[in-house]
């Protein structure tokens, strides 16, 4: 987290008033809520009206793609239709899944090429046939594994020319590159507060008033009667002072951290066997590392890297610890061995070159050694 | 917040590594984590693998609502039946009615006596009908406006004779009265941080392990596959610290701030016009007084009491703002006019005597105000 985020949340905790209290202390924390509210509109393009607060990316993402296509459905049966991307995070894939477990949805994939990116071309073609039939869209602005940064505009330009509302998953693009909702065209958007250095806990859904959804979570009628539950004025403001500070510092940090990745990734390819996943350049998220190096399993070089000190992660931190090739790597043509032999770097503002020099002098030995792992064991499993 | 738990979360925040990962700093967010859940487990008689993570108790309640339902009718069509209490809070009542609403299940509310209590005999009598087509039961511990506690051992005890699984929503009882998932005998339990000195945005689902419960967060599998999300270590360790604190101290507390709440109920109950709603004694939350003013609008109360540095509530602060009377009192049998006379003040082990005199000081004034102002806004609405 950020320091600043850090001092500004810990104020609150101290004076922990309910915000949906009408008394002196519900008031004063209904205050920051809003101001926190009000600076994180400002901070992506929206009105303050339009952020809905929620207990995460997590939250943001299967309240969109739950409700949205549940008011699109209550208001004519034929929307059965979801358009994702093939390489969604789980928490869009997995509740569009569960509709359609359900019987309740169609699910549509949209295929990506080897980068990792959507071509237009396909959404159109997609609502062009069956635009009457689709409760929405939904495409990340950026990926959480690859960096890809898609064309979200022109994107959500076809959405709304066939009048289909899109949602993205913005929780890797918000803080690291611009977005602005007003201009995007889109109807919602998530955003996760420890992306940006907030605090875990705390995202939002941006929702345009003119986009119906459904509750998750009802209850109290808080936030536009969209998500119900205690207000959590603490995170908020935590959360809002990370965004402020992030978007602030955008232009140089993205310019710095970009350079940081790009001296990382040429290290990383001067390694014997290493490839890089996803685009390279401005169309990939400053921070974002992506290789693999075949022949080697990316758990070990995760451990033996650990050991150094280098904190990384193979694919989603979210489904770590999950011995499954990536959906994202799968999609984008790899082999299944090819895949689990990724690992990615998150790049910080706070990243240093020598952090970067750190993992050039060590990377390696490393991919040496979990080769070697790796060719035992396949040996081992060839007896 | 508890001053320790302002403190234990404080420590976390400057150290926020993702719990789902499997490097050092993830590794290190997992033990806090997991510490944090040994540590509620403890303190309410559960498992630690029962402990389930979530945002607050709206979504806990959501959750065990939702979630078991579905569970349940996916096991077997037939059951559509949820029965709960006439008296849940808007977090039990909304989600149930939300699933009848789009025709996938069948409201059955319990009735309550003038005191606000289930007769055990009528879950008897609804089961014995209906056990088949049930699927689940769902009656708080103790009820958030008149802090009446429920027979809610025998009430599982009869759910569990007709295998009917049933969920509390405990999030008034968790640390103000004793409360033991073992030996409740209940399926499923709601808490929520913040109603015993923890953090806003932090509650847990207690769930046995043998109760099936459908995600409403899905996404990267955390916490048993029930509810996805990135972990929030801070909320869980400052939630953890609040709990362990208020159940070492439960003893102690009870007896003193019930007989606080008696002092304030007698000083109360001079005020012409005055009567107390909910029970007296031991079957009521050590720390509720809810007492309506007979001829006075709460909400003039409210605000008067609250110029006076006196903060309070009408009904829940979830719905406050809402001109409705309380479905609560209503349910226990009150006129409307009657109910929207209401007040609640709500004590807590840092009550002093000092504060319990200083409302018996204005309150008789006050009310003379509240009832002038409303006489004059009756014959005003006449004219």
């Amino acid at each position: 987290m950020l320091p600043r985020a850090v001092e500004a949340m810990t104020r609150i905790l101290g004076d922990p008033g309910n915000a949906a209290s009408l008394h002196g202390s519900g008031r004063r924390a209904r205050r920051h809520l809003e101001e926190a509210r009000e600076s994180i509109a400002a901070a992506v393009g929206a009105r303050p009206s339009e952020v809905i607060f929620t207990a995460g990316g997590t939250e943001s993402d299967n309240l969109a793609v739950k409700g949205i296509f549940w008011a699109r459905r209550a208001g004519d049966p034929r929307r059965r239709r979801i358009v994702i991307s093939s390489v969604e995070h789980h928490a869009v894939i997995d509740p569009a899944q569960w509709l359609a477990d359900r019987g309740e949805a169609d699910l549509v994939l949209l295929p990506v090429d080897s980068e990792g990116f959507v071509d237009p071309a396909d959404l159109r073609a997609e609502l062009s046939a069956h635009a009457s039939e689709t409760a929405l869209v939904s495409v990340m602005w950026a990926n959480n594994e690859v960096g890809s940064i898609q064309p979200i505009t022109e994107l959500a330009a076809i959405a709304a020319e066939f009048a289909v509302p899109m949602h993205t998953d913005a929780i890797q693009a918000v803080g690291h590159i611009p977005v602005d909702f007003a201009s995007s065209g889109l109807s919602a958007l998530s955003l996760a507060g420890h992306k940006f250095g907030g605090p875990h806990g705390a995202g939002a859904l941006l929702l345009r008033r003119d986009v119906d959804c459904a509750p998750l979570l009802h209850g109290g009628g808080h936030e536009r009667d969209v998500r119900s539950g205690t207000p959590d004025a603490a995170a908020a403001v935590g959360m809002a002072a990370a965004l402020t500070q992030s978007v602030d510092e955008l232009a140089d940090s993205m310019r710095d951290v970009a350079a940081l990745r790009d001296r990382l990734l040429g290290a990383l390819m001067d390694t014997e066997g290493c490839i890089v996943n996803g685009p390279l350049g401005s169309r990939r998220l400053p921070g974002n590392a992506h290789v693999s190096f075949i022949g080697c399993e990316g758990d070990s070089l995760l451990m033996l890297l650990d050991a150094n000190g280098i904190e990384c992660s193979t694919g989603s931190a979210c489904t770590a610890g999950v011995a499954q090739a990536s959906h994202v790597l799968i999609a984008m043509g790899m082999s299944t061995p090819d895949a689990r032999s990724s690992l990615r770097f998150s790049l910080a503002p706070s990243t240093t070159e020598a952090d970067v020099d750190r993992v050039a002098a060590v990377i390696g030995e490393v991919v040496d050694r979990a080769r070697t792992a790796g060719m035992a064991s396949v040996s081992a499993g060839d007896r």
